[in-house]
């Protein structure tokens, strides 16, 4: 038990550092070697976990979503919200979102990344819209795909316009200015009134994802 | 006059052969040779226009933005749309356009478009849905600084995704969803009903922009 936390430590390690010379150097010019020595693991550690220099790539956009963030609501638009909002309160202060944010920015990278993660995101927000239809939360016109793919294509524009304009620092507000734009197209005037969009909604919903037992 | 109007286009031919140069090689292995010799034009030409590569890039980036498309309309959120959804029907058809949406795959030159464009297209359609306001078009809640900055975000979030997955031939389609998306949050019903987001609205206004007479 002890030693395979110790490996999930090491793999996170291994991808930081792979995400922040990819970020620095671009990835054509990041070798494995300044890889190894930003991490502090031995070469050995690292090939166990990452065979090459494309699967710590791989790895790194892997990292960049996560479902973890869910956490069950009686409104799946509150879920819906809360994915959103708590990727704006991880991205700022966790090393592997914030060198991934940066390397989308690689025109070659962008494009694995919007054939990739991307494409998990929109999927899961699809679904969690669509069970939202399910449950009379949407109002008549919605389409979820529609939706789902826009509202993951503004939270991009937003990201990057924070990191521009303000090292991320805004971000959560600025995801907040999102959703209160958009829920009023999408929802029905009694579920409106009881989504949280505020900017500290995803810090909460983090907080609460960490006091949840872990899966077993 | 005639030798205006070929001044006029000369220098536009320089910045597409430019933009392109920039997309292509980056900007900072970009040769103002081979701009020359992409433009087809003589060298005492090009430096009339442009001293510097970097006069080339401030231009490139000038062109990026236009207020021409605005039309006065009864309506100034009507305005603020067409504004929009004409440039996402000009983005994929005008090539000074086409690589400049690509050259903001560049983080260096990110930053200075994010300074320079899209603080000149937010701060335009602030003045319109501030107009919008005066004339009592808005919600009461609404804050046009705050949806102005907001919908300039979400654009560039929806162009570059229409970019990796349908090399913008989408674009209007998901313009025209971003504004359904956001209007019931900003307009008052009165007004929402009569604005046109059909996504062959950019392509009418564009239409009548070059019917209208030029400026004298």
């Amino acid at each position: 038990m002890a030693r395979q936390e110790r490996g999930i430590r090491t793999r996170r390690e291994v991808l930081e550092a792979a995400a922040e010379v990819f970020a620095e150097r671009g990835y054509a010019a990041a070798t494995i070697s300044e890889i190894l020595s930003r991490a502090g693991v031995t070469k050995g550690a690292l090939y166990f976990h990452f065979a090459s220099k494309e699967e710590l790539l791989r790895g790194v956009l892997e990292e960049q979503f996560t479902e973890k963030d869910i956490v069950p609501r009686e409104s799946k638009l509150q879920e819906w919200v809360d994915v959103g909002m708590a990727l704006a309160h991880r991205l700022p202060r966790e090393p592997l979102l914030r060198a991934g944010a940066r390397l989308m920015s690689d025109p070659k990278l962008q494009e694995l990344f919007g054939r990739g993660p991307q494409v998990s995101w929109v999927g899961l927000t699809h679904r969690l819209l669509a069970q939202a239809g399910e449950r009379g939360e949407l109002l008549p016109h919605v389409v979820p795909g529609e939706t789902a793919q826009f509202v993951v294509n503004a939270w991009n524009g937003v990201q990057l316009g924070s990191q521009i304009a303000a090292d991320w620092t805004d971000l959560e507000k600025q995801v907040s200015v999102l959703f209160r734009h958009v829920l009023p197209a999408v929802a029905v005037p009694g579920v409106l009134l009881r989504i949280d969009t505020a900017p500290d909604r995803g810090e909460r919903v983090v907080a609460e994802v960490e006091r949840l037992p872990a899966p077993a």
